[in-house]
């Protein structure tokens, strides 16, 4: 199916759908920021329609033509989900970015798939309203594309990820039609529920356009705490006697192992006399409530109550925002990592909480055992069990070196009740181990779905699939 | 495909699978309760297979046999999604009761499709922990019953409906093959999230033998109101005084519009002075908290706030657990409107909040432009905006006026961003309804999948689909 020219004509038929100005081929698509990967631009050929009818319209062109599609948003994604080849067309959402309508008596927001998650997140906080999932990428991150990929983010343990926040959507599906369900309500039993076949697609059932989505109450303040903790038990410990606390409304619980933390730290010329560098795990805490005095009070609170169960704990509360950027900054400045270990093998699991010590010790001795100088370096999403790891060597790994790691990574996530992919999804490079730990059946009926939606494989092709699904 | 009655041998082949006394027929299936519906039990003949391997036997027996299924949970369903005629096999999953693993440390539980809501309910207490979701027919819905339902109630608004509790599922397909994603991470981007395609498919695509569920910590302490309010609006606003006011965890926030309140205090025997009951509206508000005392604290500066922005409020403040139930009584006692008017026809809508009181004014001229007398009785889940409708009319309506009623009720929720049903499904009894209401293309794409998974349609035919989805 897939052709590595455009047909006579196309970009000229493209122009008369979306405007000259529109289209970009050639130099002007080789100067634009291909994000994460270079090979996200390939395709030479970007156009970005102004309204849902334009790009159903340059879909059935693409259609017609034979032309295959990969649907750009803020190209944050970091498993090639938006890589592109000659004889493609990227089909920018970049100017899909109104915001609509925020209505702050519903909390509720309809906006275009290429709204950033920042200006939706500055939209909102006037109404005190939050969008309730942040990502150190909200600056570029658009909401169609965190709902294709289905994002995760910080607070997934308390307001669930991307897919727990759609209320409704509009996509444009790839027979050039357009599916409308833009409902704003919580409550929907009104037969198959499709939209959540379109979020964590990874835009291989067609392009979302617009969003309604859920917004939350923002707290008037927070308050960020860092822990030094003797295990991971104790670290679960205390997120489960922060969730229980009264009036304390935990807003982030992120973990970070020792060889993280010291890499970050030592980048950022970080160090704290309170904070015992040497100790195996670390947890940065936030809550919010209504006042900041409470709430330092609340993680006081809160310290003494681990330190009583967990002696070995040191803790340090932010006594300014300056202090709280700055042992944030420890956690989600992961480009430091990137710095080392330029292009470093990275995993993106999710395991549930109980499961993660047995885990982590079984993976220390199946990676010491393919070689003792493998350090993982891992950070995460502990309240919601999901872990990033980062291996301590640069660029790509020898095929077969490669092969073994990933065994070992993900050998006994499904049989646990995790995920290989919690929140970076399957896009080019993950295939091999979605097939590797995915139920047959559901392998099965992904491609009979897709084959449904898209019979011609017109949409991202070669990604979450590796072959076309069917002929 | 459907027959009208079963092969012969049929029984016995049954009897061999599950055991002689799992499967019930004749005077044993007329002897048993038939929920809601007494059409539930038409089919006769009733198999209990005891775990998920048995299950799937009996699916292909039926699947070899051309035999229909109608998957039971604990019947509680009002639209008919249950109903069986001769010739089909009613599938019990009561014997998949078993709580297999509830973890307070993950905050998760995996059980059977057949664990009623009230068995969860109580298995959770003691670990502090709550399922997240209410309904009054806790003691007889059971989890499996509610996924494929997707059900809603009270906490929608804050935890969500069904399908945000859902981390994981198992499933016995139509062909007879088992679907395991039995995750317990609420972060998964692994393809395309199939447990979502079964929950809300109300049995059509398979059943749902096991779950694992998402489980909230519970408060401490609760504590009641009960409001009179002049408009809509200032009950809109009360809700969001009391979302945005710290220390108040508000868990749930029902509405009672006065035809409603005046039938069930008055069926009660309910009356207080600081309530009136000729108020047009009423609202019924749950917190939760640490302690109970600051929680009844809080409810006066709630009250007060509301005071200070509309003056016509009353409230009452249940200072008793006895109390707090009387109240609680006077929103869930629907049987009242029932036995006052038998089978009275009754709608579950739901509407973006800011949306209800022009839909409402719109609705009202509509119904007394069609018959003066027809009285709406209306209560429902306010925050989540899922508004329950029941007509003062005993039985069912004549057919023309039961036409022009659902169009007056239907016209314009979707345009409206609402749902025709909320939290009731679809059933056989919405079927006209949810080809009303919904996108074109949501219809073609439904009955695409259901042939993919059911191209038999083995699995409740005649629910959601009219016809054979396709042959």
């Amino acid at each position: 199916m897939a052709r590595s020219d455009l047909p006579e004509g196309f970009i000229e038929r493209l122009k008369s759908l979306v405007g000259e100005r529109n289209v970009r081929t050639g130099d002007e698509v080789r100067a634009m920021d291909p994000g994460w990967d270079p090979a996200n631009l390939g395709a030479g050929v970007l156009a970005r329609p102004g309204d849902t009818e334009d790009l159903a319209a340059v879909v059935r062109l693409c259609r017609e033509a034979g032309v295959s599609i990969v649907t750009h948003g803020g190209l944050t994604g970091l498993v090639g989900g938006a890589i592109s080849a000659e004889g493609q067309v990227i089909l920018s959402t970049a100017r899909l970015d109104a915001i609509e309508r925020l209505d702050p008596v519903e909390r509720t927001v309809v906006a275009g798939a290429g709204v950033t998650l920042q200006a939706l997140q500055e939209a909102a906080a006037p109404h005190g309203l939050d969008v309730g999932i942040d990502l150190p990428s909200r600056g570029t991150a658009t909401l169609g594309g965190m709902a294709s990929t289905n994002a995760g983010g910080v607070m997934a343990f308390r307001n669930g990820v991307m897919r727990h926040r759609v209320l409704g959507l509009e996509a444009v599906l790839p027979d050039g039609t357009i599916f409308n369900d833009l409902t704003r309500v919580v409550k929907t039993s009104a037969g198959y529920d499709l939209k959540h076949l379109l979020v964590g697609a990874e835009g291989t059932l067609g392009a979302i356009t617009r969003l309604a989505l859920k917004l939350d109450p923002m707290p008037h303040a927070r308050a960020s705490a860092l822990l030094s903790l003797p295990s991971v038990d104790a670290v679960l410990d205390t997120i489960n006697i922060a969730i229980g606390m009264p009036g304390v409304d935990l807003r982030a619980a992120e973990a970070m192992w020792r060889p993280f933390l010291t890499l970050t730290s030592k980048a950022l010329g970080w160090a704290d006399p309170a904070i015992d560098l040497k100790a195996p795990v670390f947890l940065l805490l936030t809550i919010g409530g209504a006042e900041h005095g409470d709430l330092q009070n609340g993680l006081e609170t809160l310290f003494e109550a681990v330190l009583d169960r967990h002696p070995d704990v040191g803790g340090l509360i932010a006594g300014s925002s300056l202090q709280e950027e700055e042992i944030w900054r420890l956690r989600e400045d992961t480009d430091l990592v990137y710095r080392a270990f330029p292009a470093a093998p990275s995993f993106d699991i999710s395991l549930p909480q109980s499961e993660i010590p047995a885990y982590l010790l079984r993976l220390e001795e199946d990676l010491a055992a393919i070689d003792p100088t493998l350090e993982p370096l891992i950070f995460g999403h502990l309240a919601d069990g999901n872990l990033h790891i980062i291996l301590n060597r640069p660029g790509s790994l020898d095929p077969d070196l490669r092969k073994r790691i990933e065994a070992a990574i993900y050998r006994d996530i499904a049989s646990r009740g995790g995920s290989f992919s919690a929140e970076h999804g399957v896009g080019s490079k993950r295939i091999g181990a979605l097939r590797a730990t995915s139920d047959a059946r559901k392998l099965d009926l992904m491609g009979q779905i897709k084959a449904v939606l898209d019979p011609s494989n017109l949409f991202n092709p070669g990604k979450l699939f590796a072959e076309p699904p069917s002929s």
